[in-house]
């Protein structure tokens, strides 16, 4: 480990300029906004710039080139870093809609706006927000295994669009990581799948410092990070002086030489390099340097002590026009070969566009078919097993698979074509993500970044092991779609760790997200049609493990009012009573609603499927399904009762989970817990009074 | 990768039998339940009962014994190998005073009861249910991370109890893990942590069955585990047959006499063994057998194929007979040790005893002071790490860290003698966990189950890195603390990746966890006490990073209101409306009601730092603090909305985060989001008229 670093080995002094202009940048604007990390900016500036000036194919004027390089920051909480990089290169802003607004992705105004509200620099890259962001990226690990996703998704572009002479997707992905990226599980998950996988257009880069945030490394973290990625098949190089842009280089360019595996490239830095008193300490990491010890470090770098937000005039367009010289022609030549392509095989680049855009193909729900009525019914995953592919056969980049249970989730695409997606055939569309739902999640997102349509699947309660990338998927507006099944104590036997009680809850709570959990096998393809029309969030799909009744839906409402997120299902005229349920509990409600009925109670069954979808609805409508003058009202949901109150009001009545369940039989299961159509007769005609 | 594993290599006729006897157990439980998982255990029977007959120190008699070696299942769902064991060695029931209940932990009824409602042998292991299990298992990765906690425990009481002529703690943890533990990123942190402390105790023993539920790992899950874990810093041995009982012996010995790492042995085996047509394939996996399959494995192990639930005479008691004589005398000589220790150490062996019993020290409060009234006030994350360092003065068995946070969190216990837990130190009780949250949470469980009182510490937002250990303490009712600071977009500047929203919502919605948000430090003092008061549930406190006014308690409401959830803090006569908050917006509700007050409004100012306790509470208490006649209420609270109705009705308002938050200084957040004075002031305004 080094305590200090060699000199610069950078043999040009632009290059040099240019690498101190980034740092000096960082410095300055986490001294402004008094808040952010000026350390690992400093310390790598010399290899962001190396990979950027000399590696990175990137269009300065096109920052969405669907070919271009990913540029990941998994440590995002160098931030400063990208936007530094972002400045120097003239990235172009690009609003959401593709078009061109004339500014900068991030001026040097925006770099003074650092980490103040509405910026374009905020403190953790954020994507959607700033052009050239990749992905959002700050809790750690979730960069890394994004990149995964990218990885994955350039194999499976190549594979689908390019032709013997057109090659439309042969990008390198790039993720600078840490430390903390280097411990999180969610990394290591992701860098076993990608050594499976064989993904050599994938570089980490490891930011080898030996600090974190309560001091040396040593304090927990010891192991050999090269032997771990060698037994998980990486090929791994050392860089032992994040100076040396030479080595730097040399290493990249082995990287771009390697074939059958990914890289590591392990990085020995200095945090906060130039720093005198800070560097190489733990102070160095999360806060401003303060104003005496930036002078110091401007004057280590030979740089002017008193000047502020500087840009010298040499390092203000170099990187922009290298990028320029360097990839200009190529983006030319891309655009041909896509033209080439759409004269070719127009259906296969109109495609493209759709993918781009994030458009259906036109005839996306040509397949879907209606389930007939039928009281033994089935699994609304095996409904949506049936659904999805009905689906996925016409949308050919819906992409997905599960944590290992696909034969549980039903999630397998099973029609001829879809294949797995291996090292051997990167074309394939069913995903084997290996017992890893934090890094399934996670490249679900990286995935979803390149204009895969990615869905996930597993059990309801493994929901807990992938809630940061759900989370950041609410947060980047991803439009990927998370299987759960198994969501009750309707899985039975298995018992308490295998029951979910508290997820449906945790997931409604996620700002941006829908929870759809249908009610029969209908409203499962209500339940898909919808996450699969959302553009801008992602979406739950929550599902039974055991059989429910395929409710008739001549005699009933529509399934098609999952829509609406809650729906009249069944009632009576002026109802005395309303059961308000979801997905397994609906036909536990129409059930009861029966038997109300057979003695003289009018009742209503509401089938309220997704709580956000609802709640969008208009006042008039959520009135016209739950009148504010009913107030005798039962709510049925085999999950916590948290947030039911909102529908049946301080006075109704809840049939939930109101502790953990048990390993037995479902039908033991349910009588225990009141699941019963007598008891929620009895709670019924006790709300009526 | 074996197709075929040799024939059985079993020195002795009567170990064959016994291994035999698991084997058939559980294919005839799980046939009799249709449902469960033969396979492992007919896979592992071999090296469960060369573990458990040669090397296992385990008292029949006595489960409870604290120097037992611990034996976890991390694959859970082979919980009939653990039922078949405790079976075989004659494991005697304590029910949970620690008292004998005259009852076998696992009768052979009780193996017929599987799966059963009530019954001591659910479909995972569940710590409680059943003696002999040490902690519940199930969720993958989770066993393993426990066990790291187990072993560090080890480490710890040895440091503290053992003395020259006294070996009191030197006991040895085994974890059984599959292939689904070694992809979970929980476990690559626990083994990276367990390599880093040299945790020389601990075994893990890899079932390498290259089976999993999609079919042969071979889809997922190429690495070469033995190598990443040489990276990791463990010895790692190999031992190509599972059935080959002296080759595991050969091992077991190996991994005792190890003395600077821990220990993985891969064991290749074959899922199934024994059932011609059905072992290694992922058939055998989850599902029974067959009666015609059970009837030819059966036969293939020279078994009656017509008996069922059949334990050979012989089989019947040589486990526990081999266990008695292999480890009485130890047992016995462990009690005089400790017999010795109680004479020459009285004070020590009391806290010993108290530890056991889950007893806090006599004088466990006897450093607490009160907090002065302060208008300017500290962060409750800083009051939080004060009251922590009182309480752990004078609880030595308190022990915990942070996810490299522990600056941020202020949870370093700082006064003489803490120290840091280290190779070098196993006496040391700050625990630098490094950046793996999802460890953290699963290790503090192995501590918890181990006599040890843990407390961990990250950001509130990265709870979700740790929701499954979390859940699992709910579930096995660990008093384990939680501690989560930078709770809400008080975080400011990092913004909405490291701001929490839901994440209030889903810890609530936990059954069997404590939520905490105290609302100034004295506040904070209460949550302290009360989470370290409970013996069977965890408790989250969520603190802030920014300060709060310490609120004058001689005006306002007692602090320790909090024990009963909630409290009117401020109050006005015939209040016309209800200001209710927790943490750092119950300062701001206090200004708000001074505001109204002001203007001759007439508010209460409500503190609800714990809802569950809250609830806990008699309905007359509660419509005490929360009348229903005042139906004008005003919820405040930096986080998502969902369950505020039960506490504002249809009518209150919410001052909540109805998104994500933003990077910006705090007081442009609180005033985008609307936490300011004047709008709680509108809001209670409207609605009172």
């Amino acid at each position: 480990m080094p305590n200090q670093v060699s000199n610069p080995a950078v043999s040009n002094a632009t290059d040099q300029l240019c690498i101190n202009t980034l740092r000096t940048l960082a410095m300055d604007a986490v001294q402004k906004a008094n808040s952010g990390h000026p350390g690992t900016p400093m310390a790598l500036a010399p290899v962001g710039y190396t990979l950027w000036s000399r590696f990175l194919r990137y269009h300065p004027q096109h920052p969405d080139w669907p070919n271009r390089d990913r540029f990941v920051l998994s440590a995002g909480h160098a931030s400063m870093l990208l936007y530094g990089l972002l400045h120097l290169a003239g990235v172009e802003e690009i609003d959401e809609n593709g078009t061109k607004t004339g500014q900068p992705a991030v001026s040097l105004d925006d770099i003074k706006q650092f980490r103040q509200m509405e910026s374009k620099t905020p403190g953790h890259p954020e994507y959607r927000f700033t052009t050239g962001v990749e992905t959002t990226t700050g809790p750690l690990g979730q960069g890394c295994a994004n990149s995964v996703g990218m990885a994955m998704a350039q194999h499976w572009l190549a594979s689908r669009f390019n032709r013997d002479d057109l090659k439309l997707f042969d990008y390198n992905v790039y993720a600078i990581c840490g430390d903390g990226d280097m411990m999180e599980g969610v990394s290591s998950e992701a860098a076993s799948m990608a050594g499976h996988l064989k993904l050599s257009n994938l570089c980490w880069i490891y930011d080898n410092n030996t600090i974190s945030i309560e001091g040396h490394t040593e304090l927990a973290f010891s192991e050999d990070v090269m032997t771990r990625f060698k037994g998980y098949g990486w090929n791994t190089l050392h860089v032992t002086d994040a100076n040396d842009t030479q080595a730097l280089a040399k290493a990249f360019e082995q990287f771009t030489q390697t074939r059958d595996a990914p890289t590591l490239i392990m990085v020995d830095s200095v945090i906060g390099y130039g720093a005198p008193n800070k560097q190489n300490t733990a102070a160095a990491h999360g806060e401003a340097l303060g104003d005496d010890e930036i002078k110091l470090a401007k004057k280590a770098y030979g740089w002017d002590e008193n000047s502020s937000f500087s840009v010298p005039e040499a390092a203000a367009h170099h990187l922009r026009d290298t990028l320029l010289s360097s990839h200009g022609e190529r983006y030319e030549q891309w655009q041909r070969q896509l033209q080439t392509l759409t004269e070719r095989e127009p259906e296969l680049a109109e495609q493209l566009r759709r993918m781009r855009a994030g458009e259906m193909p036109e005839d996306w729900e040509a397949e879907l078919e209606a389930f007939d009525t039928d009281a033994k019914g089935l699994a609304t995953r095996a409904a949506g097993g049936k659904v999805l592919n009905a689906f996925a056969k016409k949308i050919p980049w819906l992409l997905g698979g599960s944590a290992d249970l696909s034969p549980s989730t039903k999630t397998n695409l099973t029609f001829d074509g879809a294949g797995s997606f291996s090292a051997a055939d990167y074309g394939g569309r069913n995903l084997h993500f290996g017992i890893r739902e934090h890094a399934m999640g996670a490249i679900a997102n990286g995935l979803a970044l390149c204009y895969i349509r990615p869905y996930t699947s597993t059990f309801l309660v493994f929901s807990d092991y992938m809630k940061p990338p759900i989370r950041l998927a609410s947060i980047m507006e991803l439009p990927v779609v998370f299987v759960f099944t198994h969501d009750s104590i309707g899985v039975g036997e298995d018992g308490p760790t295998h029951q979910p009680i508290e997820h449906l809850t945790q997931l409604r709570a996620t700002p941006g997200l829908l929870t759809l959990r249908p009610g029969d096998a209908n409203e499962t393809t209500q339940a898909w049609k919808i996450a699969l029309a959302q553009t801008d969030r992602p979406s739950c799909i929550v599902l039974s493990r055991q059989p429910m009744a395929t409710l008739d839906r001549e005699r009933f409402g529509s399934a098609e009012g999952v829509a609406r997120g809650g729906y009249v299902l069944a009632d009576s005229k002026d109802p005395e009573v309303i059961l308000i349920a979801t997905g397994s509990e609906v036909g536990l409600a129409v059930q009861a609603y029966e038997q109300l009925q057979q003695e003289g109670i009018a009742a209503r069954v509401v089938s309220l499927p997704c709580w956000e979808l609802f709640e969008e609805q208009d006042a008039e409508y959520r009135e016209q399904v739950l009148p504010a003058a009913v107030t005798s009202r039962v709510a049925i949901e085999q999950a916590g009762p948290l947030g039911w109150d909102r529908y049946v009001g301080s006075t109704g009545a809840k049939v939930v989970m109101n502790s953990f369940g048990a390993s037995a039989p479902i039908d033991k299961l349910q009588a225990k817990f009141g699941f019963t159509v007598d008891n929620v007769v009895k709670l019924a005609k006790q709300q009526i009074g």
